[in-house]
């Protein structure tokens, strides 16, 4: 593209700084007439349009957000990451994707690269519980706003869904459908959703008596082929449990995959719960009974927040908000009565 | 953010012109010592860093890229935006993503947009077959690379899997298996996608012997709901087809969500083959057979193509490139033998 031309040509047509120009253009009200004519008659004799990136560098906004997710490719985000994009277009804002496979190092380039971009404000899913780089970030005066995920000390500005609640509401299903023995398959602790939805499964198995045996945890690398693999040793044990409880629903389809097959049915041999509630959730050959995490209101009250950030943040007495949504449970048809003998039997709900 | 000091103080500060204080920067030749060591000091002092945006303006350059979709919540543009977003990532180049859902006048505002950003270059994949605002971005300088879809005049660089011998080589498939009823239903024939799949369609009920009704065939939104809807009074007809051609593997597993509710078995009492080949359609319970449109080849070549052309765009003969990959046939299990009395027979494949 041809070089356009910037402000600084525009001062040095019309004979004046660059800061009168910024100033006429910005509409100040201290500029003399004859100053203005110089800088308008310069402007249409270059024929000067002032852009995106020199009116950032003018009023010091860029009207870019950056959007840090796990996975793209896992429907909750491609699902939440769509929402952000389409609403901040619409508030004048435009999203810079970025996608970190959950790499820790990945994601510390990830914040460094919208940092130099001068992005207005950053909205990140992909966040461990202790993260400090994200905080200093912060600290500097980048907003920041997190979803799904959150630190352990709730610093900074979040949304998301009551992951603990979230996961005792799914055991309280099972226990409801006559299950003691459930497996429990999560990613790795280091992030809230995991964490607390580990926290979650354990009140309930203690609240309605299942059985507690740490082999029938699985806490890794939460790839589709892992899930798959940790599922099909799982199910070809003697003792194999009656429900599974996946702590995404990309995991519970895994598993449903593993089922299938080891030539269980569902939900006759096996009971599968996962969490999330994509879109796929919904579709009629999967059927998935799940945990609903909001996942439309967790993006727009994200980006809400973020923007509500970023316009306050000249301002003192900047508000640290900590949304927390109600998860809701979704039966749909992969979850059914236990198929051994325990007399289903609703303990009564003890919610702490 | 305390606003950061830019090059025109450091200009001040040292006592020079903001084009010297870019050239210091820049590593220009012929600059005196003096300066040099005038500039660095006033930088030093300012503790200025060049940033991205600042160094956009001096060189021109954004490292930013836009990538507009149609339908994020579409896996086959999550899958494929992941991509071209991580490759990019490792080229130094960030996405700005847009989400047209498929309207027109969004469209058209996300290439203004990108524009004023001064994006580096464009990937689009939600254009139509005649547009002209994409071809005037272009001529206007700006590089533009269309993946998965074209226009008719093929006037820009392109990568695409060939749509016309993709929808061939699905009804070629039908036909072996002894259909001879096919419906087809596809979206929009302004995108070459659908309107190529449905030459190949027809291309192939001539060679292969289909019964040719136009009831048969659907074009329109290409909402879930309206496939399900078209769908399900499809499948109530006395003449119903036996099979169906779906030319997204989204709009497929539609068609596989009204089979179910109608009560009809997969692939015994109705075939149904997609397009696209999606993550999903190798899942256990979908097991969709599609035809593969080599995703992520399409996406790592158009953001190959897209970073060859921003980096000829000043010199002359810039090749334009039109990349046509070739569709793979993935048989899984929702196609199945005719369950009609017509004895399977595979007519000599005639591929124009």
């Amino acid at each position: 593209m041809k070089r356009k031309p910037t402000v600084i040509d525009v001062a040095r047509r019309a004979g004046v700084s660059q800061p009168t120009v910024s100033r006429v253009l910005n509409n100040h009200p201290h500029i003399r007439e004859s100053t203005r004519a110089k800088v308008l008659q310069a402007i249409q004799e270059l024929q000067f349009t002032p852009d995106a990136v020199a009116r950032s560098l003018v009023r010091s906004k860029s009207s870019t957000l950056g959007l840090i997710v796990g996975d793209l490719s896992n429907p909750f985000y491609a699902e939440t990451a769509k929402c952000i994009i389409r609403s901040a277009h619409e508030s004048d804002y435009e999203v810079i994707m970025l996608d970190t496979d959950y790499d820790d190092a990945l994601f510390a380039r990830c914040l460094r690269t919208l940092a130099a971009k001068r992005v207005d404000g950053i909205i990140v899913a992909s966040v461990t519980r202790t993260d400090e780089r994200v905080k200093e970030l912060a600290a500097k005066g980048m907003p920041v706003v997190l979803y799904n995920r959150n630190l352990d000390d709730g610093s900074l500005p979040s949304v998301e869904a009551d992951n603990y609640m979230g996961a005792y509401m799914a055991m309280r299903h099972l226990a409801a459908l006559g299950h003691r023995k459930a497996a429990f398959i999560a990613g790795p602790f280091q992030f809230t959703t995991f964490y607390h939805r580990y926290r979650g499964f354990r009140a309930g198995m203690r609240d309605f008596g299942f059985d507690s045996r740490a082999r029938l945890v699985y806490k890794g690398a939460y790839t589709y082929a892992e899930v798959l693999a940790f599922t099909r040793r799982l199910l070809e044990r003697k003792d194999r449990p009656t429900a599974v409880f996946a702590t995404t629903d990309q995991m519970a389809i895994a598993v449903l995959d593993a089922a299938s097959r080891a030539g269980l049915r569902i939900p006759e041999d096996l009971s599968v719960i996962g969490y999330d509630n994509i879109d796929w959730a919904d579709n009629p050959y999967i059927g998935l009974t799940t945990i609903s995490a909001q996942k439309t209101a967790m993006a727009q009250l994200a980006l809400q927040q973020l923007l509500r950030v970023i316009e306050a943040k000249d301002e003192a007495g900047d508000e640290k908000k900590n949304v927390v949504l109600e998860p809701q449970l979704v039966i749909r048809k992969t979850t059914g009565a236990c198929p051994d003998s325990v007399k289903p039997g609703i303990p009564e709900p003890k919610i702490p």
